[in-house]
Parts: structure tokens; C-alpha cells; sequence
């Protein structure tokens, strides 16, 4: 029982360790990747960064790619995780416009996120050598952000708050009206820098937009005379 | 007189074939950037490709980059006249909604351009290290879009034909509107291939979307009982 204990104990300790390797390879490969792009960097200078050796690189990460999108994928999680939480935010109100304002809001803040920019611009300039990798990237991001948003537009035009035909269609726009103003401007802007109220103007513009196009009409929510 | 007349003879069978090479390095240079990226290119490689010598490369073109924005700049220019040139249209007709539809299907239809697609990944992925490219690249694509869209938009809102207070947000709004979605589509997938239909139904649905926010509303174009 004893020694079950202190095996178990070592084996938390390992475990701990090993964590703290792996971060600090993530950290390290991040590093390096922004610096010298993805072909410019190679593993013995991921190891050597990360302060590890190079088998405990391999024994974390098959091969470089796999390094590479573990990383992207993260960020892209983390980045986005306070926009999917907010989705619940459009079940909470009466006032379609008000909920889609804070979500929209919630959206745009991702650009705020100087790792994903970055991370981005690298994923886009290596699509051509890296096709699975951008396929990836898409479906993670902006398409997981497109399937919530079409979900969520579909429930509010069946209550009769939106009305829309095609809530994909609707939810493309409204993810791209929210984002591609500042998000085009920093794929070609290294040094872009928005304010908060930038973007939430943006956000709103981009309600206002949709809910011309998508807003219930009062005369459609009162059929009787 | 006749010593003259030969000697500009020579002077533009000297300028055809100068004109010749640098065509030639245009094309050798863009096939090496798309196969290699920016950084794996060397003008050796692009001289040699092209079939002339180092020199020549720099005769035309003082370094890479001089070289790098030529080729995105000139197929930026190509790839967007005939949009440039359809802007016109929007005068000659009272329908803004078929003038607007015309104009949007114009402006997607750049994204039929492979290279284009090609080039704007690349200068993505290299606005790290060669930011001046990127914002170039952005003034002479969008940014000139957009400032051409924004007059007409002033223009025909001052007619009482559209409803608009700020010309330069509706014209990004239908820029990206038009092209958000397809275009980011593109950004992430290498083997993208819209048939001409897709991108037609995309241009008018953003007709669409921005006509409900910003067309003007035949009460006001009858003010009177």
C-alpha cells in the first residue's frame, strides 16, 4: 500500500514534469515560428530553446507539423472560448438586437489577440505547403464560429425574431460583417493596433447591417390587424 | 539621317528585347516565389530560371523585394481593372439595385484569379518581415476598392439614391461583403475552385444585405402625401 503510494506519488511528479516540458516546447516552438517562420525552424532549435532535449521533443510531438498545429489550434481555442460562451446570452433576452450587440462584441474582441493574428498570417502563407493544416485552421475558427451562429439563427427565425431562409448564409455574414473590416486590414498590417471602441463600432455597424437585412418586422410580429 | 534612322532602329530593337527580359524575370521570379516562398528564392535561382544573367536581374530590379512587389502589384492592377472600369455603370441607370448587382458581380469575380489568391496568401505570410509590402499591397487592392466605392457611394446618396451618412464604412461593408466569404474561404484552402455561379449568388446576397440597410425607401424618394 505503502509503496503503491509513493509509486503513484513518482508518477504525479513525472506527470508534472512532463507537463511543464511540453509547455515549455508549445512556448519555445511559438518563439520560433513567429521569428523564423515555419520552414526556418527546426526541431533542434525547438529543443534547444525549450531548454530539453531533442528526443523529448519527439516524444511529445510526432514531427513539426504536429507541433505547429497543436499550437494554432490552442490559441485559436482560447481566443474564442468567450465568444462560444456568450452564445447562451441570445436564449436571455427578448431584445434580439441588444443580444446580438454583446455577441458581436464578443467576436470582434478576438482580434484583439496579438498571437492570433500573428498565427494566422503564418497559417495563410504556408496553405500551399501545409493544405491540411489551413483546412484545419478554417474549420476550428471561423467555421466552428459559422455552424454556432447558424444553430443559433435558425431557433430565433423558427421564434419568429429573425427572418431568414438560410441560416448559414445568415451567419457567414454576420461572422464577416463583425470581422473583415479589421481583420483585413491586419493580415497586412504587422503593426496594427485596435482600440476597444474600434472594434465595438464595428460590432455594432455590423448589428445594424444584419438586422436591416434579418430583423423581424413589427408588422410580421403582430399578423392581426 | 539615314546613320539616324538606324541607330533608333537598333535603340528599339534594344528596348524590345530589354522589354523581353524583364518580362521574362516577372514570370521566372513568380513561379520561383510561389514554389518556394519569398525567403527561399535568390535572384541566382530567378537570373537563372529566366535565362539571363545576375546582372540583368539587377539592371531591371535593385533587390528582391523592388523585384517581389512588381509581380504583386501589376496583377493587383490586372486582376482589378475590369471592376475598376464597370464603376461607371452605376451612372448610366436609374436601377442602383441591377447597377449595384453588376458592380458586386465584377468585384468577385477577381477571386477567379488563381494568382491573385496565390500572391495575397504569400504577402500575408511575409507582412512580419516586409510590412511596407503588406500595406502596399492593401492600398492598391482593397484600400483603392474601397475609396472608389466610397465617391460612389457619396455620390448616389447625394442623389437621394441610396441613404447613407458615412460612404467610406458602407463601402467597406460592400467590399467585404461581396468577398468575405469566399475570399477567407480561399485564404485557408489551396485546392479552392469556385464555379462562377458560387460566387455570382454571393455577390447578390451582399446586394441584398446592403440594400436593406442603405437603399433608399420609396417613401422618402416621395416625400409628399
Amino acid at each position: 500500500m505503502a509503496s503503491l503510494k509513493s509509486r503513484s506519488a513518482a508518477d504525479r511528479a513525472s506527470e508534472t514534469r512532463s507537463a511543464r516540458k511540453r509547455t515549455a516546447i508549445l512556448d519555445a516552438a511559438t518563439t520560433a515560428f513567429l521569428e523564423k517562420g515555419y520552414v526556418g525552424t527546426s526541431m533542434d532549435e525547438i529543443a534547444t530553446r525549450a531548454g530539453v532535449s531533442k528526443p523529448t521533443v519527439y516524444n511529445h510531438f510526432a514531427d513539426k507539423e504536429e507541433l505547429f498545429t497543436e499550437i494554432v489550434l490552442r490559441t485559436i481555442d482560447d481566443v474564442g472560448q468567450p465568444f462560444y460562451d456568450s452564445i447562451g446570452t441570445l436564449d436571455d433576452t427578448d431584445d434580439v438586437e441588444a443580444a446580438l450587440g454583446r455577441l458581436a462584441r464578443k467576436l470582434g474582441a478576438i482580434l484583439e489577440e496579438p498571437l492570433l493574428l500573428q498565427l494566422r498570417r503564418l497559417v495563410i502563407g504556408e496553405v500551399a505547403r501545409f493544405p491540411q493544416l489551413g483546412r484545419t485552421y478554417f474549420e476550428r475558427g471561423a467555421g466552428r464560429t459559422i455552424d454556432t451562429l447558424a444553430s443559433e439563427f435558425a431557433r430565433l427565425s423558427q421564434a419568429g425574431r429573425l427572418e431568414l431562409s438560410d441560416p448559414r448564409l445568415a451567419a457567414e455574414q454576420f461572422n464577416w460583417l463583425v470581422l473583415s473590416i479589421p481583420l483585413n486590414r491586419a493580415m497586412f498590417d504587422p503593426d496594427v493596433n485596435f482600440d476597444g471602441g474600434e472594434l465595438e463600432a464595428y460590432a455594432e455597424e455590423a448589428v445594424r447591417v444584419f438586422l436591416a437585412a434579418y430583423g423581424a418586422r413589427r408588422r410580421r410580429r403582430s399578423p392581426s390587424k
